[in-house]
């Protein structure tokens, strides 16, 4: 499906139409002259995710992701529906919040146990490896976008520049893991010292401004690790994790996503598995 | 500690005390000539209780198991202490079960948050396998008890002979999963997909007489596995199970058990890794 890329208020700029000739490419190009106009990190990731939503066409049933950028992806599926250039199309979303969204636009609505094959998730992410592993959930719902993602035939991320790392955990903020309120700092300290050598630190997430715990959509707590040096290998640590009791699920999502959307100033760059 | 093993009102026969006697062995003792009693299988569990009990000293931090096995270790735990024959136990409880029970007998109370290194852990389990590999759950407790007991130095099964199993899943009885709620039916298809060369038939547990699901005491779903045939590497098995988004833990805990108590018509078999 081939849907008119959206003019941005403060973005009929050649940056944007270029970006958008230039999203089909399977690495980086560059538009001479460089862009003119400064571009903020909410355009750019409203740039990914009208990208990703090409990827969209009728009848499929579709994951919709959680968090800052994937909102702007249902944004624009909703409008696509509204204005009759998709139909049939069915929503899973991976988060309550998700959820209340897509109702308000009108998408249908199901969930995994209806329908448990989704053609389609788009999603934004909080790191890109140079493999395409993921840190997911900072937003809080990574048990859910997994479930969801992982039934997915085709995964496509979308983030703005600004998330791509040369290692998982290179951006040396949080990668959360969910685990059960149970004793979570034991589960907590466990963590940590699974970690020791590459520097762990693990906290309990809790809401901004206050000591409560972070409550997951599945009740449960988020845990944040933040390591000061790559891990090593990625599948032995998340097999680590899972393999803690107490442990429901953590953000690192690894050889899942099928395409990385990255809208950056010089263009948006598509990168397949 | 030696504390004088208990005379049941049913029981004061030479099958106990050369059960009793027999206990300290590494393998099945059978006590010539055959006990002339039959023993029922609450008095086959009580005895494996007390003999476990034998492994406790004072000052320790104990885990205090779920189940009906376990409640005999933790009724003869609060004997002990009321007759001042053990002092300064501190019992970590599996269970809101096993809390309320332990409450009622005044032992004093921790959590693995206060205390992190447990001595010694006591607990039934639904199978055993020749490896000392287990089955536990089916009282609905799983992850508790495996948070607590994969935190003990020290963790003595008791069970009576009918748990023995040549291979896990050889009772052809459940291997519980706890799964959280949400799009539970999806995960318990995968489950089940998984297993499915074994045979395998996933059924979520419900309360006895009901078609409401069972909620674990954190507030999770239980999905039943049963068996046709041998799984195979029961190591490769549970990476499989927690590997999938939406299982919080399994029933099967792998080369957790230091020792096994076995009691049984000949005599209690004692089991060491």
């Amino acid at each position: 499906m081939a849907i008119a890329f959206p003019r941005f208020v403060r973005s009929e700029s050649s940056a944007i139409e270029e970006a958008n000739m230039a999203s089909s490419s399977s690495s980086s190009v560059p538009s001479p002259p460089p862009p003119p106009v400064f571009l903020t990190q909410e355009e750019l990731k409203q740039i990914a995710a009208y990208k990703a939503v090409e990827f969209v066409e009728s009848g499929m049933v579709l994951g919709l992701g959680t968090g800052s950028t994937a909102k702007y992806a249902i944004e624009r599926i909703g409008e696509l529906l509204h204005q009759g250039k998709l139909k049939n199309i069915v929503g899973i979303p991976t988060s309550k919040q998700t959820h209340e969204q897509a109702l308000s636009l009108g998408i249908p609505l199901s969930d995994l146990d209806s329908h448990s094959i989704v053609d389609l998730a788009i999603d934004g992410a909080d790191e890109v490896d140079p493999y395409l592993n993921l840190v997911k959930g900072r937003g809080g719902s990574l048990l859910r976008e997994k479930m969801i993602e992982g039934a997915s035939r085709k995964f496509v991320v979308i983030v703005d520049e600004s998330k791509m790392v040369p290692y998982i955990g290179g951006s040396h903020l949080a990668m959360p893991v969910e685990i059960v309120p149970f004793c979570w700092k034991f589960t907590a300290e466990r963590l940590q010292r699974l970690f020791e050598d590459s520097g762990c630190v693990a906290k309990l997430r809790t809401y901004k401004d206050s000591d409560e715990p972070f409550v997951t959509d599945n009740a449960n707590y988020i845990v944040e690790l933040y390591f000061e040096k790559d891990i090593g290998d990625l599948n032995a640590a998340s097999d680590s994790i899972l393999r803690l009791p107490g442990v429901v699920e953590h953000g690192m999502f690894l050889n899942m996503a099928s395409t990385v959307i990255v809208a950056g100033e010089l263009g948006i760059t598509v990168k397949n598995k």
